[in-house]
C-alpha cells in the first residue's frame, strides 16, 4: 500500500471527490444501458447525460447544444484546430508559445504537414502574452487564435477576454478558442464574459473523472475528428461514456459552487508558502512569474543552494510535487521549455518546483513542505 | 426507478460485471494519480495500466507493444482507417458492406474527401462475406482491408483468418484489420491465428467499461490521431482514464477465462429460443442468416403476423431487443441498411428482432420472451 504524503501536484491531476466518485459507481450499476438504444434503462442512461450537459452549461454559461462531451482535454484541443485547418483553405492559427501540448504539438503537426501556417506568440518577462502582441500577430489569413485561460506550469492567467475582444475588433470573424482545462474551479471561466467561440474543459484538473467537453458557440463551425455512429449530434460519436460523463457534470457543478470559497482557502496557503519560502530561502529563492496574475493554487519557485536542482529535490521531498507538466516528467535532465518561454532563465529553470495547491491542501501542509525543503536543502548541500 | 426487465440488447452494450465495477471504483480512489508523474503513487497508476495491458495482451495473444488504449471502437477503427489514409497516397481501401459506422462512414468520409478510394464487398444471400469476393475486390492499389469479425446485427461470423490468408497470399504488404467489437467474449479472438495486423476492442460489450484498445502488430504501421502529450509511446496521447483502462483488462479476462463455458450457455439459450420461435410461430417465421455462422449469441428474427413491424413490436414488449445497432435506433421507419445488405429482403428487414443474449440470461428468460411475443403479437393482430 502506499504511503500517504502531501500531495501539491493538483495542476497535473486532482483526487476526485467522494460524490463524484459515488455517481460514478452508482452510475457504472444503473446507468449502464446505451443512451441510443430504446427502453426505460436507456432513457435513464441519456437522462444522466442530458443532466451532466446542463451542469456544465450552468457553470460555462451557455447552452447545451453548445457542449459537446469528449474523451478528454487533448480530444477537445484536437478537434478545434482540425476543424478549422479542414474548414479553411492553408488557415493562419495563432497560438502562445506556452500552449499544452495538445495545442501546441498539434498546431505543429498541421503546420509541417502543410495544412495550417502558425505562429506562436511569445510571451514578456513576467510570463504573460501581451493581448496587443496577439494583435500583432493576426494577419487576414488568421482564422483561429488559441490561448490558453491559465498555464499549468507557472500559472498564470492570460487576459483571455481582452485579447478576444481586441482580435474580434480589428477582424471580425476571426475564432479564438482558449483552453481552460487549468482555469475552471480555481478562477471564474464564462464563455460570455470570455467572448471565445470554443473552450476545452477536463474534468481530473477539477476533482472529477478522465473526461472532458468543448464548448463551442453555436455560431462557431465545427467538425467532427471521429466518424461512426450518431452520438453527441453526429460531432462525437462512440458509445457515450454514462459513467464518466455524469461525473464530469457533478464535479463542474461542485467545482463552481466552491469556487470563491475555494479559491480564497487555496490563494491563502500559496500566499502563506511564498512568505514562507522568502523568509526561510530568503535571496537564495525565486518565485517564477510573481507579477503576473496567477491561477490561487499555483507557485512555480526555485532555491539557489548546491545541488538543489528541481529533480534532486523532488526525489528526495516527503510532498508530492512537480517539475511542470507531467508529459514531460520523464526529461529530468532538462528544464521545462515552457518555463524557459515564461521568461524564466535557464539555470532558474532547471532549479524550478512547481506547487499547485488543492482544495484538500491545508496551511499544515504547507508548514510541512517548508519543513521538509530545509530538511532536503541542508541535505543536499552537504553531499 | 427502473422496473427490472429480460435484457438481451448485449450486442449494444453489456451491463458491466461487479468484479469489473469494483476495480473501476477502487481505482477511481486509489489509482487517481496521474501515470505520467513522478511518486510511488503515480507508479502505482502507471502499475494498474501495465497489469491492464498485459491481461489484453494475454487475452489476444500478443506483445504489450502491440496494444493502444483507445476511448473506445470508434477511435480504434478511426485510427487504422485514418493512418492508411496518410501513410499513403490515395490507397484504395476495401471493406464489407455491413462494417459497423466507425468503418464504413469513416471510409466513406475519407474517400468523399479524395484521400482514399474505397470498394465495398457485398454479402451474400445468408449475410456472409466470401473471402474470393474480398480478394476480387483487391487491386494492386489496395492498401488495407477491413472486415468486422461478426456482425452486430446477424451475428454472422465472418472468416477473418482465411481472408487475411488469401489476400496476404495474393498481395503480400497489405494490411488487414478486424473490428472484433462484437467478439470478444463469444467466441476465440487471437490475432495470431486471425493473421490480422490490427484489432479493435471494446470494453463496453463483453461486461466492461467504455473504453477500448486497438491492437497493432508491430509491423504494421500506426499514426497517432491525436497529438499531444507523449502517453500510450505518444500513439494516444491524453492523460490515461486509468480506471477505466484498468476494468478494461479485467472485463478482457474475465471474458476470455468464462469463453467456452458462458458461450456454450448462450448457445443452448439461443438454439431453445429459435428452436420455441419455430414451435410458435411456425411458417410465420423467418429467422435471418441462419445458415451462415453465427454469434452464440444472437438471433435476428421476423415474425409474420398483422401489424408485427418490429417499431411495434418492440414498443410492447417487456423484454429489452432491438431493430439492430443502437446508434440507429431513431430511425423506426427504416429497416437496418446492415440487414438489407445481409441479403434480407426489405418486408422481412421491416419486421426484424435482434434478441442478443448475454452470460446472465437464462432458459427463463427466453421462456418469458415467447411468452412475451405471443401476448404482444396477439393484441397487435386484434388491433
Amino acid at each position: 500500500m502506499i504511503k500517504w504524503k502531501v500531495y501539491v501536484d493538483n495542476n497535473g491531476t486532482t483526487p476526485l471527490r467522494e460524490e463524484v466518485c459515488q455517481l460514478i459507481t452508482k452510475t457504472l450499476k444503473c446507468g449502464w444501458a446505451n443512451p441510443s438504444s430504446q427502453s426505460d434503462e436507456a432513457d435513464e442512461a441519456a437522462r444522466l447525460i442530458k443532466i451532466s450537459r446542463e451542469k456544465v452549461c450552468n457553470v460555462l454559461n451557455c447552452s447545451e447544444e453548445e457542449i459537446t462531451f469528449t474523451s478528454g482535454g487533448t480530444e477537445s484541443n484536437n478537434m478545434v484546430l482540425n476543424s478549422i485547418s479542414k474548414l479553411y483553405a492553408k488557415p493562419h492559427i495563432v497560438v502562445s508559445a506556452v500552449e499544452h501540448d495538445s495545442v501546441s504539438a498539434c498546431a505543429r503537426n498541421l503546420n509541417k504537414q502543410g495544412l495550417i501556417t502558425l505562429t506562436e506568440v511569445e510571451l514578456n518577462s513576467d510570463g504573460n502574452i501581451l493581448p496587443e502582441d496577439v494583435c500583432a500577430a493576426c494577419t487576414s489569413e488568421t482564422r483561429l487564435v488559441s490561448i490558453m485561460l491559465a498555464n499549468n506550469e507557472t500559472g498564470v492567467v492570460f487576459d483571455v477576454a481582452t485579447i478576444t475582444r481586441l482580435v474580434k475588433k480589428e477582424r471580425p470573424g476571426l475564432l479564438v478558442h482558449t483552453d481552460a482545462a487549468q482555469a475552471l474551479g480555481k478562477i471564474p471561466v464564462d464563455v460570455s464574459a470570455l467572448g471565445v467561440d470554443y473552450l476545452t474543459l477536463v474534468g481530473h484538473k477539477f476533482y472529477g473523472p478522465r473526461v472532458g467537453a468543448l464548448y463551442h458557440r453555436l455560431t462557431a463551425p465545427l467538425l467532427p475528428l471521429l466518424f461512426g455512429g450518431g452520438q453527441e449530434c453526429g460531432m462525437r460519436p462512440g458509445t457515450e461514456n454514462t459513467p464518466m460523463i455524469a461525473g464530469l457534470g457533478l464535479a463542474a457543478q461542485l467545482a463552481s459552487q466552491g469556487l470563491s470559497r475555494h479559491s480564497r482557502h487555496m490563494l491563502k496557503c500559496r500566499d502563506y508558502l511564498e512568505s514562507r519560502l522568502l523568509e526561510t530561502f530568503g535571496d537564495k529563492l525565486v518565485i517564477n512569474c510573481k507579477d503576473s496574475p496567477r491561477l490561487p493554487n499555483t507557485s512555480n519557485f526555485a532555491i539557489f543552494l548546491e545541488n538543489c536542482r528541481s529533480v534532486n529535490v523532488l526525489e528526495r521531498v516527503k510532498f508530492v510535487a512537480s517539475k511542470g507538466a507531467a508529459c514531460h516528467s520523464h526529461t529530468a535532465t532538462k528544464p521545462s521549455q515552457n518555463l524557459l518561454n515564461s521568461g524564466v532563465s535557464y539555470e532558474v529553470a532547471m532549479n524550478s518546483i512547481r506547487v499547485s495547491l488543492g482544495i484538500h491542501n491545508s496551511i499544515e501542509d504547507v508548514d510541512f513542505i517548508i519543513e521538509d525543503l530545509i530538511k532536503v536543502t541542508n541535505e543536499l548541500a552537504q553531499l
